[in-house]
C-alpha cells in the first residue's frame, strides 16, 4: 500500500497553472491531485484568471506568494524563466481554445505540461506540438480525470490476459442531465464558453464529456484500434446548434469488435454518470465511476463477480496506487492524485532520461490527446453529413 | 385490488393452443398467463407438437383430455368446430413461420387468436390479416409477455400527462448473453429453430428480442411516432450470418424525438435482461424487468424518485391488475396473466359488440403486431445497407 | 425445468378453503398458489366469511358452484363429508384465533389441512394436533408463503453442505412501515383484529412477519436449533399495547451460533422486505424478498458472487421447482405455487402411505408449526420480564 | 462551493504527529485529511514510531526535515517548545493504551490535540482531561474519521427540522469479515495490539468500529440521549477472549426511541461497511459509506426519495464543506479534509478566543470522545453480565 512517500529523488516539481482560477471548478482537481502529497508537485505561480486582480486575490486566498500571481501565462512564462527557483511543470486548465497555444508556450519555454482535455481543436495541431515535446524532451500529459482509478487498471489486467475472451464490444456512457436549463449557457461562467464553437471547438458535450470516457476505453483495452465512427448529434436546448448537447456514436473497431458511445448533458435527472463495459466473447466486464471502486465480472454460465478495490486478488497492477486500504471507498480526488502520481513519475524518468519508465507508465500522454481530437472531429464530421461511418 | 374475480359475464373462454409443447418454454407461460384465475380461459385443445404421441403425453401430463390433444392445427380447428364446446380462442406459440398461417386459419374458424411475437415476416401479411380479423369480427392480440407489469401503465400514465416535459431520447435495451455458446444453436430445441432463417425470417435478436422492447416504449410513449431507424448487427457467432446476434439500432422520431436500441443474446454474463430509459427535457423515466415493481423517476436538480407497484400515489391504470398487495413482488408470470386478463376482457368485448371497450384497453393488438414487422424489416434492411437510415 | 405436468398420479385434491375471503388479500395468494397448474388442487368448496351472503356472492364472482359455499367451516365440513366427491384437503385463512379450532376439526374430519401462520397461540395446541394428525394420517402444511422461492434451497444446499464454514450468525428482518398510521387499525379489515389479543394471540408483528423469517432461516440452517432468545418490543403506537408494532430479538443457538431479528410495521417506508444473512466462519450468504431469485455469496478475501436462479450451477434441489428460465424474474406468487406443489406431493405420499417420500419433501410442516408458536411466546416473555434471555 | 481557500485569517498551523508511522494506515488518513489544501495545516515535526531509525526515515520519505522526526512524543514536545516555529497542534494517531498520556502530555505543552478514536479507556480519564484542556484554552478533537462526510450533515438538518416526526428508531451497523482470519492477530503489526487487552482496552470491535458509527448517529440526531444498553458479544475467533470480535448492542434512550447496533470483524466477506438507519414516526433515513454521497429518504406512503452531494436541494449545512461538483462522487479522505477543515476553524476560533464559533462548528469534540468511552465500557460491562441493561 502506498502511504504517500517520496516517489521521485528530487525536490518536488515547481508547479504553475494557467486557469482554473476563482469560477473554476476543474481548477480545484488539479491542485487537489497535483498537491496530495506535498511530495512530487509544490503550487508555486499562477495566471489563474482574465482578470488580474482576482488572480492575485485568489492566489493569496490559497496562500500563494502574491508576487507570482502573474497576469496572464506569457508573463508568466517569461518571469519564471528568470528565476533560479522558476516553475518546471505547468497545467494548462484554461477553456479549450487556449489549449495550443499556452502548451506550445509553455515547451518553449521549457516546461513539462499538464494539459485539460480535449487537448487542442486539430489533429495536425497534436503533431505539431508532439514534435515540439521530442524536441524539448518535455511530457504533455491530458487530465482525463477519472482515468486514476484503481479499477480501471484492473479492468485493463483482465482484457489483456484474456479472461474476457476476444473483446466484440465496448459500450460507453457519460450523460447527465445538467445541461437541460437553457440559463445555465448564459449565467454560468463555466458553462458559457462550452457552448460558444469559438472557444470550444466543434463539438460541446462530444468534447467536454466523451473524451474522457473514450480516453479510460483505450486505457481498459490498449489493443483495440478504434476503425470509423458514425454519429447523430442533436441539440435539444436549440440554441446550441451547430454544437450539441446530446449524442449517439457508433464504433467499428479494426478487429471487428463493434461499440457505443452516449454522451448528453440533458440526460434529465440521471446522476449515474459515467459507466463502461467491455463484453468479451467468454465474459464481460462493468465499471460505473459513480462506485468506482467496484468492477462487476460476468462470466456466461456462472456466477456474477464483484471485484473490489484494496484486495489482494487484484492484479498487482490494480494495486500500486492503493493508499487507503480495503473495506474503504474512493472519490474522484483519488483518481485525479493517483493520475498526478503517475506525471510526477513519467516527469522526472522524462527528465533523466529513462524512457524506459517514460514507456511504460500508464497516464494519457500526448498520443491520447491526439486521438481525443480525432474522435471529436470525425464525430462531428459524421453527424454533420447526417450519420455516416467517418474513418478516424 | 384485484382478486381474481370474474370479469367476463360470460363462461371462461374454451382457450386451446398450437406449439408451445413439452420442448417450449414459452408455452408454459402462455399456459400459465391464460389458466391463472380460471375465470377467463380454460384450457381445453391443443396441437402442442409436430410429434402426435410427444403432443399426447403432454397433455395428458397436463391433466388434459387426450381427445382434444391434437396432430396438427387444421385437424385441431376442423374437430372442435363440430363440437358445441369447441374452443373459441387459439393461442399461437409456434416457431415464427408458422404464425400466419395459423392465424389465418384461426380466423377462418371463426376464432379469436393470440399469438406469439414477432406476428408474421411481412407487413403486407399483416394488413391482410387485419382485413380478415375485421371481416370475422375477432382479435388477433400479440403476447409481448413483458408489457404486462403495472408499472408499464404507470409510466404511459406519467409520459402522456406531461410529466416528463416534451420526450426527448428513448433508450431501450435487451441485452442477454444466453446466445454466447455456439452450441445451443445446435443441440437445444428451442434455439435450433431461431437461427435458421427460413424458420425466423429476416433477424434473429432483432425479432426474438428487440420487438418486446419496442412494443413496451410503445405503450409508454403513445403519442411518439417512429419516422426512421438506422442499424448496425452482427453474427458473433459466425454462422448465424446473414442473421444477427447483436444489434445497434438508432431511432428517429416524428417529433425530434431520437432512440436507441441495443438487442444482443451475446452480451456475456449480463442477467439484468430489458432496460427502458424515458428522457423528457425535465424529468426520465427508468424501468427493467429485473426489478419490475419499481420505477426510478429523476426530475432534473431534484432527488431522485422511487415508485413501487401497489402504493396509493399510482396512477389508478397502474393499479387495476394489482393483485398482491404493496411490498410483495411480482415477476414475469404476474405480468403473462396480466395480459391475458386484457385479452379476455377485449375478446368479450368485441363478442358483444361493444367497441367503446375494445378501443380502450391498452393491450399489445394487430397494428402493434404489425409495427413490430415493420420495425424489424427496416432494421434488417439498414444494416444490410451498411447502417443507414430506413425510413419505417 | 418444470413445465406444469401433473406431479401426482391422481386427479387433483379437491380442495376447500376456510376464511381468505373478500375483505383478505392472503386468500388470494392461497388461491393463487393452489390452482397455478390446475393439476393439484381444484378449488370445490369454501367457507369464506363470516357473512353467508358475501361468501356466497365471492365464491360465484370467482366461478364457484354456489352451493358449495358455505355459510361456516361447520356446515362445509359436515355437508362436504356427505358427497362422494367432497373435499379432501382444507385451508385455514381465517384470523389466528381460530387455526387451532378448525384444524381440529378438519383433522376429524379426515382432512389435508394447510394453515396460515402463526399456527396456534400455544405449543400444547400444536402438540395436541400433532397426535391427531398421526392418528388420522393426515398432514397439516403451514403457509410460510414466502419459503418456496427457488433460492432458498440453494441457501439450504450451500448451508449444509459446508461452503460457509461453521455458521456463527443468522441474521433475520422483517420490518416494513405500513403500520405507522394507527388509522388503519380502525379502518382495514384485514388489519383489525390483528391489533386485537383476543384474535391475535400474544403478539402482533412477531407473529405475522417474524415466524415468516425464522422459519426460513430454519429451512436454510436446518441443523441450527434455536436455545433462547431476548427480546425488546415496542408499541410506537400505543394504542397496540400490550402487543408490539416493533421487535428486536437476540438470539443464542445450541451449538454457539448467535442471531438477530428485527421485525416491525412502523419502519418507515422501508420497501424492502424480508432480509436473510448467514454468516459461517468462511463465507456468508445474503437474500432479500425483493429480489428473490439473486442469492449473494460472499467468501472472505475472494470477489463477491451473485447466484441466479435458473442456471446450471445452482444446486439441482434449487432447479427443481423452476419453471421459467433463467433471466426471468420470479415473485411472491411463483413462492406460494411452489409451496403448493410440495404440499400436493406430500399429502398424495401421506394417503399412499410412501413416508420416505413424506420425509423428504422440504415443506413447512406441523414441527415447524409448533417451532413459530414457540418463538412466538419465548419472545413475548422475553420481552414482558424486560428484555431477558427465555429457553425456546 | 468551496475551492480550498484559506478558512483561518492565520498562517496554517504547525503540526506534529504521534504514531501513524510506515505499519500504520490509519496515519496516512491522518497527513491527507490534514494537508489537503495546504492552508490550514502544515506537517512540522512527527514521531511516527518506536523505532527512531524508522521514524526518521519515513518522515524523510515523506520530504520532512529529519531534525524533526522524533524518537518519541516526549522529545517532540520538549524540542518543539523551544523553537520560536514548533508545532502548535499534535495529532496522536498511536494504539489506544497512549492516548492519554499522549493527550495530556500535549495539553501541558499547550498543544491543542486531534486524537485517534476511542478517546481513553476510562470515563474519569476523560474529565480529568476536559478540566486540563479548559484550563488551557485548548482544542480536543477526536478523529472519527467518516464524519466529515456532507450529506451526514444533510441527515442531520433533517432529523432536528422534523421532517421525521418523532425518532423511534436509530439502527447502526459496522460489520466487515476482515478479521476472519486468526492469522491476522499474528501477523500484521496494525491488527496485533487491536486484540491485546492491555492495549486496546476492554474491547476490540465495539472500541475500534462500533464508536464511529456511535458517534456518527450522534451527529445526526443529536437531541437523542442514550440512557442504557444491552450488549451480547462473542469471540468467534476463541483466542480473542475476553475481548470480542462481534457483538450485538440494544438500545435504549431517554425519550423512549430504541435502537441497535451490530459491529463486526467477523462478518464474513461484507464489504458494505457503514450502515445507519434513523426511523421516525412518518419516514426514515439511510446511509452507507460505501455509498457516502447518497441519503435515501423514505416518507411512508410515499415514493423513496434518493438525494445527492452537492445539489442545491440540501441543506445549507450539507453544501458548506462542498469541492468538487454535484454529478462527481467523494470517498473516505473527503471526509477526513472536511473533518480537519474543521478543526483548523475551531481551533483558530478558540485561539482567538471566539468561544460562539467554537460552540457552532459540528465536529467530534471531547465530550463525543468521553460519550464514546461510556459507550464502549457500558457495552462490555453489560456483556459479562450476560447481556443485561447497563446505565450509561
Amino acid at each position: 500500500m502506498y502511504l504517500g512517500e517520496k516517489l521521485i529523488k528530487r525536490e518536488p516539481f515547481r508547479w504553475g497553472i494557467v486557469g482554473g482560477g476563482k469560477t473554476s471548478q476543474v481548477g480545484y482537481k488539479h491542485r487537489l491531485g497535483a498537491m496530495r502529497d506535498n511530495t512530487s508537485f509544490l503550487l508555486t505561480a499562477a495566471a489563474f484568471d482574465v482578470d488580474a486582480e482576482r488572480c492575485r486575490e485568489f492566489g493569496v486566498s490559497l496562500g500563494m506568494d502574491a508576487d507570482r500571481c502573474y497576469p496572464d501565462y506569457k508573463t508568466m512564462f517569461e518571469e519564471e524563466a528568470k528565476r533560479e527557483d522558476g516553475i518546471e511543470v505547468v497545467d494548462v486548465a484554461t477553456p479549450n481554445f487556449l489549449h495550443y497555444e499556452v502548451t506550445k508556450a509553455a515547451l518553449e519555454a521549457g516546461l513539462h505540461v499538464i494539459c485539460e482535455k480535449p487537448l487542442f481543436f486539430e489533429a495536425e495541431q497534436g503533431e505539431e506540438i508532439k514534435k515540439l515535446a521530442e524536441e524539448k524532451g518535455k511530457i504533455v500529459a491530458v487530465t482525463y480525470g477519472f482515468s486514476g482509478f484503481d479499477m480501471l487498471k484492473q479492468m485493463r489486467a483482465m482484457v489483456t490476459s484474456g479472461k474476457l475472451g476476444k473483446i466484440n464490444m465496448i459500450e460507453l456512457r457519460y450523460a447527465h442531465g445538467f445541461g437541460c436549463d437553457p440559463e445555465g449557457d448564459v449565467k454560468s461562467e463555466g458553462q458559457k464558453w462550452r457552448v460558444n464553437p469559438a472557444k470550444v471547438g466543434k463539438a460541446f458535450v462530444l468534447g467536454d464529456l466523451s473524451t474522457h470516457t473514450y480516453y479510460m476505453s483505450q486505457l481498459i483495452c490498449p489493443d483495440q484500434k478504434l476503425k470509423e465512427v458514425l454519429c447523430d448529434r442533436q441539440a435539444f436546448v436549440g440554441s446550441r446548434y451547430p454544437l450539441e448537447d446530446n449524442a449517439y456514436v457508433l464504433m467499428h473497431y479494426e478487429d471487428g469488435a463493434v461499440g457505443r458511445m452516449w454522451c448528453s448533458c440533458v440526460n434529465a435527472g440521471d446522476m449515474s454518470s459515467q459507466h463502461i463495459r467491455i463484453v468479451g466473447s467468454k465474459a464481460s466486464l462493468e465499471w460505473n465511476d459513480a462506485r468506482p471502486d467496484v468492477v462487476k465480472y460476468q462470466i456466461q454460465g456462472q456466477p456474477e463477480q464483484l471485484l473490489y478495490r484494496g484486495l489482494d486478488y487484484l492484479d498487482a497492477s490494480a494495486q500500486e496506487d492503493e493508499r487507503i486500504g480495503a473495506l474503504h471507498y474512493t472519490g474522484l480526488i483519488d483518481s485525479w492524485s493517483n493520475l498526478y502520481k503517475r506525471f510526477a513519475v513519467v516527469m522526472d524518468a522524462k527528465d533523466r532520461g529513462d524512457e524506459e519508465t517514460v514507456k511504460n507508465v500508464i497516464y494519457p500522454d500526448l498520443d491520447h490527446g491526439i486521438d481525443g481530437i480525432k474522435w471529436i472531429n470525425a464525430c462531428a464530421e459524421s453527424a454533420d453529413k447526417g450519420a455516416v461511418w467517418v474513418q478516424v
